[in-house]
């Protein structure tokens, strides 16, 4: 069976790049890409009709239960398993600029933080894993032992900044909280994933800083050849996705295939 | 000026303990105890009757930030300043038992945990870091170097099951998430709060398995020797707390004293 990889943030930046590049080189796959405002996103439905054999675009707001429930179903009904799912949707901040004090925290602000960033992508799991349970390990590199073969991968995108023991300036409470509690996530579904027969890869990635609007406003302070494209942060993550395995699970991974530490 | 402490999330548990520890063994201190509803609780309101001298009790539901902020207002007016506060209130999940699997998990059980658990410690010390700027510095172990003295002390309750790197067995997922969060939280506090001239000391600590309401459902799982008293966990934390310094902010330390991974 064809390998399936559903996108969820597939709309701009990272999530596009993604969609984009799996199209163009894992030319077995199908492309399940998701977003919240399908209607948006213009390249997204170019790159749809270009490659309208392979790829499907589906409305999905991660901060709506319903929606990722809903839309579980109908990959599910279409496509009856997902080998790969990159979670990439999320904000710094509902204003778009991290606090750079304790006077810019509120609780709204962490609280919707929160529940794109986090909540979502651990709902995305409850929900997708029977279907990457289903998997049939299109994704990452297999073990010939097949007690440590696995079905699916999920990868949740971090940021270094979600690095507690690695945190030296501060700031960005609501992001960085996020982000820390993602990768509680990652590490808690590897464990429950990683048992049974069908084991299911979860990792946490962090792209390097990138150029998409989530940065943006911090761009000038970063020197030109720290400012990666989405290409080249999509080529070096996808570098890493290909060689997952079981033994790799429940760890937090740099662009550049180094550990970041909790 | 008389030590004032102020103990969030009171009316139960180690909460209530901490109250009835600094009444009896830091004779010179002012006791705040916040609760969210105060008529509910009759050993809160007994003690305070007793040590109607230095005791007040104030409402404070810590998952509305309109609370915390009448309430910091009100302890200004009455104190002028805190040195140290301990955040304690939390629960394990809103039905009371974790998640044992995923399909436990539920995106809004996991939002108002993170609220009450996480966002509401985050609240507490954006509207009482000024009050602990204000602190002399009446908790913890001073240093001789002027430079190097804290004005104040903010204990965020944490958890051993909220460290992503000691996690082994998984489950509870709201729970971990919510420490996991509140431990970046404590992290980013002691960088922004630690700077300046009136620094204040940020940590988390973890109690040990408590004999509470909170971990009531696994009490027949723990070994006897296991499963701590209120006033044992209390006294071995409030040891920790006395040595507390400018140079061990920023950390999770457990009732032994050790340090704990993130
Ligand atoms: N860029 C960097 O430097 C950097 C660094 C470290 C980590 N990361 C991480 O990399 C991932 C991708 O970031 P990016 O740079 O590609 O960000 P981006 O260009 O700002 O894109 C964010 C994406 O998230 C989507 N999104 C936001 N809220 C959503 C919701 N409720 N439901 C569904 N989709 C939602 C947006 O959709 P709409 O178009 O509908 O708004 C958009 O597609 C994120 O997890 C980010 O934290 C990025
Ligand atoms: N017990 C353990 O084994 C253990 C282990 C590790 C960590 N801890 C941590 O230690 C701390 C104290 O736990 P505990 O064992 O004393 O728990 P507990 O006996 O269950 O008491 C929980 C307290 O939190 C309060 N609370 C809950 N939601 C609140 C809200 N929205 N606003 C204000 N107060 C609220 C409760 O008030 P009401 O009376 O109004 O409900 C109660 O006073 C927690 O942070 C917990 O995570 C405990």
């Amino acid at each position: 069976m064809a390998a399936v990889a559903l996108v969820q943030g597939a709309s701009r930046g990272l999530g596009f790049e993604f969609c984009r590049y799996l199209l163009l080189n894992k030319s077995q796959a199908a492309v399940i890409a998701t977003c919240r405002n399908p209607e948006a996103s213009q390249h997204l439905a170019a790159l749809s009709a270009q490659h309208a054999d392979r790829m499907t675009v589906m409305k999905l707001d991660v901060s709506r239960e319903d929606d990722i429930k809903r839309t579980a179903e109908r990959v599910k009904a279409d496509f009856g398993k997902v080998d790969l799912i990159i979670n990439s949707s999320a904000m710094l901040h509902p204003s778009g600029k991290g606090e750079t004090s304790l006077r810019d925290v509120s609780a709204q602000a962490i609280i919707s933080t929160l529940t794109t960033n986090t909540v979502g992508p651990l709902v995305m799991a409850k929900y997708f894993a029977p279907l990457l349970q289903k998997g049939t390990g299109a994704f990452g590199q297999q073990f010939p032992e097949k007690e440590k073969q696995h079905s699916g991968i999920i990868v949740n995108m971090t940021a270094r900044v979600g690095s507690i023991g690695d945190n030296a300036f501060g700031g960005w409470y609501s992001y960085r909280m996020s982000k820390a509690a993602l990768n509680m996530a990652t590490r808690n579904l590897s464990i429950e994933l990683g048992r049974g027969r069908s084991k299911i890869v979860c990792v946490s990635l962090h792209p390097g800083t990138v150029n998409t609007d989530l940065s943006r406003p911090y761009h000038r302070n970063v020197p030109k050849d720290k400012l990666f494209s989405t290409e080249y942060s999509v080529q070096c993550l996808m570098k890493i996705i290909d060689t997952l395995n079981i033994d790799k699970t429940g760890k937090a991974y740099a662009w550049d295939n180094t550990e970041i530490p909790w």
